[in-house]
């Protein structure tokens, strides 16, 4: 592995420091997060929506309605720039100025184009699915081909992409270290609680080893 | 209070039954929350960034560096839109068709100005940090003329908006409800956790009730 290329667009050029172009640094945030914001133009306006991702190697897919306009956008557009944010702690200075985010966050510059066999669906579906939950593909009701007809799935193959991280404490002016206020970083986390079973289930069935797997790891 | 005008942007078309246009539920999300992603068009290209914003009525503060390519970029528009997004659970259906997640979204289309005097900018800082963390504006090192002067602060008008919100349990098709698979919600929520205090701080200061009220209230 190694770095993506520094082009125009992904080249961060504020707080320089804190990024990263390493393949293999933005392979992980992309692995430990589900929700995307996808950016795409319309009406000469920039807008982003929220989206849940499948990530493999150097590919992301996206699914959604067949009239989505996002979609049908970015697809039109043949190009498509996705942002993955996973927020870390508060930085609480002791200066307004100072007051940051612990943050890892991936920019990926993409081109765009359809996934049409129903076998390469198929394989896009399932990998959403497991980025979300991983382990639960195979228990469900298998999927139908009016599921997959009635899918529009995109692949987005990342051209190039960047990455920013701050991981560190509090940073502020020596001169203001004195100051008599609490400074620190409150961690913050995304977790799972305990899984809400659906009142319609039959009452045979017991929580899964995958869905107590993904509460455990995520608690 | 009302709804938002609906216009060609900012109408939910995809997913309809869960959309809102009301200003009283789409600023309930707005207080809720703290990072935006904001988009904006460079070189033709969508791209949208994280940030933290401030709150205000019908106003949103963004700020940044002078030079900062996103807040330059949507200055120059004159217009931007912003995504706020707050995941709250994981829908684990029987069929991978409805697997979906809990959310709340705002999507909101704005127009940009800069704010220029140094006791406006003070009072959007002001709000940028409280929206963070309540209580703790007071409390900081007074921020100097020249961090306001090399500080960018665009406030951006709330024209349209909308939100999108799911918050109920898993829907399945009735043909499926027999399938032997667990179905049901894992509910997330991003918490906070214990403070962690400055290294280089004072041994004789506290962490301070804003901070401990901020952990109990996000625990």
């Amino acid at each position: 592995m190694s770095d993506y290329k520094k082009t125009d667009l992904n080249k961060v050029i504020r707080g320089s420091k804190r990024a990263t172009y390493d393949k293999v640094a933005i392979a992980a945030i992309l692995k430990q997060n589900f929700i995307a914001h996808v950016s795409y133009i319309y009406e000469n306006q920039a807008i982003s929506i929220p989206m849940s991702y499948g990530f493999n190697t150097d590919e992301i897919y996206l699914h959604g309605s067949l009239k989505n306009r996002m979609l049908t956008s970015i697809l039109k557009a043949e190009k498509a720039s996705i942002t993955v944010m996973q927020l870390d702690g508060l930085i609480l200075a002791r200066s307004a100025f100072h007051h940051s985010v612990n943050y890892h966050a991936a920019t990926l510059f993409c081109s765009v184009s359809e996934i049409t066999t129903r076998q390469e669906k198929y394989n896009a579906l399932q990998n959403i699915i497991e980025q979300m939950i991983p382990n639960r593909w195979g228990s469900l009701r298998p999927i139908s081909d009016k599921e997959l007809d009635s899918t529009l799935v995109l692949k987005l193959k990342i051209e190039t992409a960047s990455a920013k991280v701050r991981d560190v404490g509090v940073v502020d002016n020596k001169e203001d270290l004195d100051f008599p206020v609490w400074a620190g970083v409150i961690p913050i986390k995304q977790v799972a609680q305990d899984p809400e079973t659906d009142t319609l289930l039959a009452k045979n069935i017991e929580v899964p080893k995958h869905v107590l797997d993904y509460v455990e790891k995520n608690k």
